[in-house]
This record gives C-alpha cells, sequence and structure tokens, in this order.
C-alpha cells in the first residue's frame, strides 16, 4: 500500500462528515462531478414516489394546500437560507439559472436608475457563458450598455455609470473562489448594486449573503445542492430591497392576492415577489428532501468547508506524486482563500483522458477546449476516492 | 333510477374512450377538475421511479447524453405537436407558462418591427391575469404600449400600430372558445403577429396551428395533457419564424453550441431557440410518460373532441333537470363551435357550495368572485360521473 493509501485511511478514519456518505446511493465509481449533478440523496426516492402517488394521485387538486405545494417555493427557500448565509423571507426557489439572473439584473437596473443616470451592466468576463448571455438581453432591454470585466478588474471600471455588476462566486472553469465581500463592498461604494451567482459555491463553503451586504444572488441547487437533474433554482433578495424589486416576470405567482384574478398587477411582499408561474412541484419536492442531509448531527457549512480543502489539497498532493511532471497543469488556485471545492487540471487531449477516466471508474468532466474538471462534495466524496483518482489519473498518463 | 341515470349508463356502455380511464389512477371521487390538475396517469409511477432511481441514482451526469435528458425539451415538444395541430420540430418544452410568454410576445413585437413602427400589443382583456401581467411587462421593456380588448373586439382595434395580440384559446372561467382560426386572419390582415395561449384547449380539442398559420404559441402540460403539479409549459415557433425568433431570454440551452462554452451568443437553429437554462427532468420525464396514453388505439384529438362536447352537452341537460331554476347560470356557451372542455356555472355563494360539493366526493373549483367551474377530461370522465355531479349539485342548492 502506498504511502498516499495509507494517508488517505487516515483522514478518512478522522473525518466526521464520513459517516453522511451513507446518506447517498453510491456504488464503487469515484464520483467527482457532484459540481456539474450531486449524487442522489437516500431521502429522494420515497418522497419523490409519495408526492407522485399520493399528494398527486390521490389528493390530486387538494395538495396546492393540504400538500403544501403552493408555499414551496418560500418554504424551501426558507431551507436554502442558512446555507448561503441568510435569514428566512429572502429567497425563494424556482425556474432556472439563467431565468433568475433575468430576474435580478433587470430589477437591480431598475434599482440603481432610481439614484442617477446609471446605464452600464458589468459582468464577469469568465463567466460561465449563460449569465453573460442573459445579462446582454438585460442590458439591451433596460438601454444598458454590458461591459464585460475579468472579476480582479472590476473594481477598476466602477462609477457613477455603474447600475449592477453580476459576478460568480466561484468560477465555473478554474474552480478560483471571488472575493465576494471585497468586491460587493466595491461595487456598494460606488452606488451599484452586486448580483452574485452562487451555483458553484452554494451548499460547498460559506457565502454569507447577509453579512455581506449582497444584493441579489441567483444559484441552481443540482450541484452542491443535490437537488436532481434540472432542480429549480433560487433567487435572493436582500430585505431592505423587496419592496422596490421590480420583476421583468411579474408572473401571477407573485401576485399580491394571486386566486383574487385580478387584472391589474399587484406585486406581493417579501421574497415571494421574485416568484412567477406555477412551481414545478415534482423536481422542487425532490430539492426538498434532498435538503434534509443538512439537518444532521455535525453538518453544517463550515464542516464542509473545512473538509473540501482539505479534499482538495489532498487531490493535488496525490496528482503531484502521481502524475508524471508537465502532463497537466492545474489552474486551480492554490491559496486556500481562493479555491472552490473544485480541481481543474489542463491537459492535452483532455476531452480523451477523461472519457478513459470515465472507463476507469473516475467520473470527472471535461471543459472545453482543455481542461479536466473534478468536482468534491464533502458529504460524500471521501479521502481514499481522492488517491485513487489521482493514481487512475497518473496511470493514464503515464 | 332516474331517467338521466339510465341515459348515462347508455352513453358509457357506447363511449369509446371509456376503456382509457383505467390508464389513470382514481377513486370514487368524481374529478372535474382536470382542467387545473389532471388526474395521474398509471404509466408515470413506474417512469418517475425509474429517472429517480436509475437513470439519476445510478447513471447520474452520464444521463443527460445516455437517458436522453439534453434532448428532452425538443423530442416532448414533438410528442405534444400532433395534439395542437402543428408538425414536428416546432415545439420546445421547459419553463413555466407565464415565462413562455414572456418570449413569446418579446419575440413577436421584436419580429413585427421590421414592417414599419409597430408599437402596440393587444391583449385579451379577459385574459387568465398573468398573461396580462406579463403581456404589460413585455410591453413596457420593448417600448409598446398595451391595448386590452376583449377577444369579439379585436379586429376592430387592430391597424398599422399592431405588433402583436395575445389571445386564449379558451377563456378559463367562462370556459368560452374563441375563433382561433377567424382571429388569427384578422391579426395576419393587419400585418400582425398572433401569439395563442393554449392553457384551456390542448388536449381537449383541436387546435390546428400550422393549418391557421398561427405564429406562436404556448401552453401549460398540469391540465388536459395530464403531466403533473406544474409539469413544463411549451412554446411553439412556426417553422417559418424561427431563424427571426429573438429570444429575451437566450440563456446557454439555445446556444448553437451550448458546450462549446463560447463567450458570444449564437442561437441555435429550429424551436430549440426557445429553450433557456437546464431543463427540469423530473417533471418533465413524468409529462413524457404522461402523454404515452395517446398512443392507445382509437385515442386521438377528434375523438377526444366529440366526448368533451357529449359530457358538456349531458351536464348542461342534467343541471337543467336536477338543479332548482334560478339558483344557477352557465355562462359557457351552448353553441359547440363557442365552447371548450368546461361549463361554469354562476351561482351565490359558489365558494362555499362548491366546499359542500367537495365533502361530497364531486371535485371541480371556485373561481372569484362567483362561477363553479367543472372541467371535463373526456379520457377519464364518464357519463355516470357526469350526472351524480349534477345530481349533487341539484341536492345542495334544493
Amino acid at each position: 500500500m502506498s504511502e498516499l493509501a495509507v494517508k488517505a485511511e487516515k483522514l478518512d478514519a478522522a473525518d466526521e462528515l464520513a459517516s453522511v456518505r451513507a446518506q447517498f446511493i453510491l456504488d464503487d465509481v469515484v464520483y467527482l462531478d457532484g459540481n456539474s449533478l450531486g449524487a442522489l440523496p437516500v431521502s429522494v426516492p420515497g418522497r419523490v414516489e409519495d408526492v407522485v402517488r399520493r399528494q398527486w394521485g390521490e389528493l390530486r387538486i387538494r395538495s396546492w394546500d393540504e400538500s403544501g405545494w403552493w408555499t414551496a417555493p418560500e418554504r424551501i427557500g426558507d431551507r436554502i437560507a442558512p446555507l448561503v448565509g441568510a435569514a428566512a423571507g429572502q429567497i425563494v426557489v424556482g425556474d432556472s439559472t439563467s431565468v433568475n439572473v433575468f430576474k435580478a439584473l433587470v430589477a437591480a437596473v431598475r434599482m440603481a436608475a432610481g439614484s442617477g443616470r446609471r446605464d452600464e451592466i458589468v459582468v464577469d468576463a469568465t463567466t460561465f457563458p449563460t449569465d453573460g448571455y442573459i445579462a446582454e438581453s438585460a442590458a439591451r432591454m433596460t438601454g444598458c450598455t454590458l461591459r464585460p470585466v475579468p472579476p480582479a478588474g472590476v473594481p477598476d471600471v466602477l462609477g457613477d455609470r455603474t447600475a449592477a455588476v453580476l459576478l460568480n462566486h466561484v468560477d465555473y472553469r478554474t474552480g478560483r473562489l471571488h472575493d465576494l465581500p471585497g468586491l460587493t463592498a466595491a461595487v456598494h461604494a460606488a452606488g451599484a448594486l452586486a448580483v452574485w451567482d452562487l451555483c458553484h459555491s452554494a451548499g460547498a463553503l460559506p457565502v454569507g449573503l447577509d453579512e455581506h451586504g449582497v444584493d441579489l444572488a441567483v444559484g441552481c441547487t443540482y450541484k452542491y445542492l443535490n437537488g436532481g437533474p434540472g432542480s429549480p433554482a433560487y433567487l435572493y433578495v436582500r430585505r431592505e430591497l423587496q419592496s422596490r424589486f421590480d420583476s421583468p416576470l411579474p408572473g401571477w405567482n407573485s401576485h399580491a392576492e394571486p386566486f383574487g384574478m385580478r387584472p391589474a398587477y399587484e406585486p406581493a411582499a417579501g421574497a415571494l415577489r421574485g416568484r412567477v408561474g406555477t412551481p414545478d412541484i415534482l423536481s422542487m419536492l425532490a430539492l426538498e428532501a434532498a435538503l434534509e442531509v443538512w439537518d444532521g448531527e455535525g453538518v453544517s457549512v463550515d464542516a464542509v468547508r473545512a473538509k473540501s480543502l482539505a479534499l482538495t489539497d489532498f487531490f493535488l498532493e496525490c496528482v503531484a506524486s502521481y502524475v508524471p511532471s508537465g502532463q497537466v497543469e492545474s489552474v486551480t488556485p492554490v491559496d486556500h482563500a481562493e479555491r472552490g471545492s473544485q480541481v481543474a487540471l489542463r491537459c492535452s487531449d483532455a476531452g480523451d483522458v477523461m472519457k478513459r477516466l470515465i472507463e476507469r471508474g473516475v467520473v470527472g468532466d471535461f471543459r472545453h477546449p482543455d481542461v479536466l474538471r473534478f468536482g468534491f462534495t464533502p458529504l460524500y466524496v471521501g479521502f481514499g476516492d481522492v488517491e485513487r483518482a489521482a493514481r487512475v489519473l497518473g496511470e493514464l498518463l503515464r
């Protein structure tokens, strides 16, 4: 047994989150793609079956009240809230991340417009593409210009014209963790609003939305929150801004009296102003079940973050030991303060290498053009998995 | 046994769709709320369990390819297409009806803008509220004015300024079926685009989108299509218009090369240009299973329409016989050409009456301020159900 395998065993033995793995359906595959689609929590299949067979099949329409369907978007929002450092009443679940980016950015521009001529949206130039595409549409439809800037350069371009800034907390490709507190403060100093995309951070590390005064935030729930394929995204609107939140998608679910069927729109109070149409109940209640894992003894965002850093540290150590020098280059920052919960390795023929890794039972993913991406979900990934993944990668590249 | 009960038995015995009822999970309740939430098809629970346990739980990320998740929006769109008279390649499934109304209306205004100064959106003044709210937002964001007009009055207000007209095929409250061919032709004669909301018609009666040259259409799938609570909506874009469809929600799923991760947006060809973000797979694949009932021998939109009219005719006959004169007044047109698949009865204390009906095992719904609404899904509602519903209503109002 190699020295690293022995170390992995020791780390696993000391891991206080190790027992949480039993709350997920896993097999002998090393699953390092939870940053794309989280594994299936044990609690989900039974819940979904109950939702389908009893709530839909037997109660039918009565379930909108009796099974709590109607209030699910805000109820589940309140379940996500503590995971991103938000007090209750500021998050609603529903729609896709893209749609929520649109709501958040347009609403941010409208709020900023109250304070002078602000007609520029600044967007992370390295963003996951959909945020950029949607930001372009939001800019076009609000008469703004769009300015793509790498996150580090954002403070330099902020000014009187800046309406809103859309940033990713963790870069989807490199795994770089951006400085949410510092950048938010800089945006505020310029009198603009900060909109954060938490897709690659929520559930993996502390976010601190309330503490850092973030204005609006969005995120998906199918990565580190394990909500299932295409489970609904969420929208955070800081409490102080809710009365001015002016949605570009004012669907009937966000009306003050949705069943009044009134011809004139009057927005509801609070976070549910961010709702739009009828929520997709199957996906939403699967997510609700998936979030129960966070109720477990000792399961906390801080514990998850500590293990996440230990996992990625150990992976980098194993890669350095097992992979021949020069074959891969990590594009993920070494500094903990700048690292999310993934490691991205630049590698020639990355697409082909990932295919062979998957054949060998190590599942990560490939990001165009040359990145091997490995996500570490501390709730179910162990140090033995990490050692094996690096070992197999080394064998393939030797 | 009353004369009407005998008649119901005869009608049920002659009903060629009677056997389809066995493909739904039902009980001894008379369920006349399928126009709000369709009953559970027998095919759904097993499919959902497979999607959760095997596709998500075992294959995990591989299912985006191997289980056909990625292409589900257009594949299931093609399943819906024949039900609304559309050739393949013109419908994508995803998002809520409200979000699709926004896409359709903004895109329609942008297409109309090419042909002169067209800056007015005409909307059905009696619409289900969300369409009106979203139309107001679409108008605001495209620099248009919004003009609410009752459907019958639409031809009189069309002109050089009209960009797009948003209409409901069937009125959600009264059950009135509007003249889709005639109104579409009038809209086209004025050089504008016709956008139809099919929520209350798709799956209950022929729509004929292609035949009548409808430009854009949206609809939900949880009513007569039985997709389940909050199952995703759909968007139809007529083939000739697809290359000019300019979405206000250009999410990465609608990119020509979604996994190219390119910073510049380039729309895909065809209907999938209407996609936005990651599709909600659980709800979407439940819908796919639910649509299989339409593959059955003898199940067709024409057969469904014939039975629907027979059911609503018979319900009106039973109500006239059982309910004391003057207690209710039908607001649903008697003329078949103007009737959808529901009957709406105006009634004092309608909210309370519906509550008591439900206690007696007859489920319809109440629409503010004074309407009892009964929806008839021909796939699973029988003539005996109809007779019983009217009889119980009569007993309550006597």
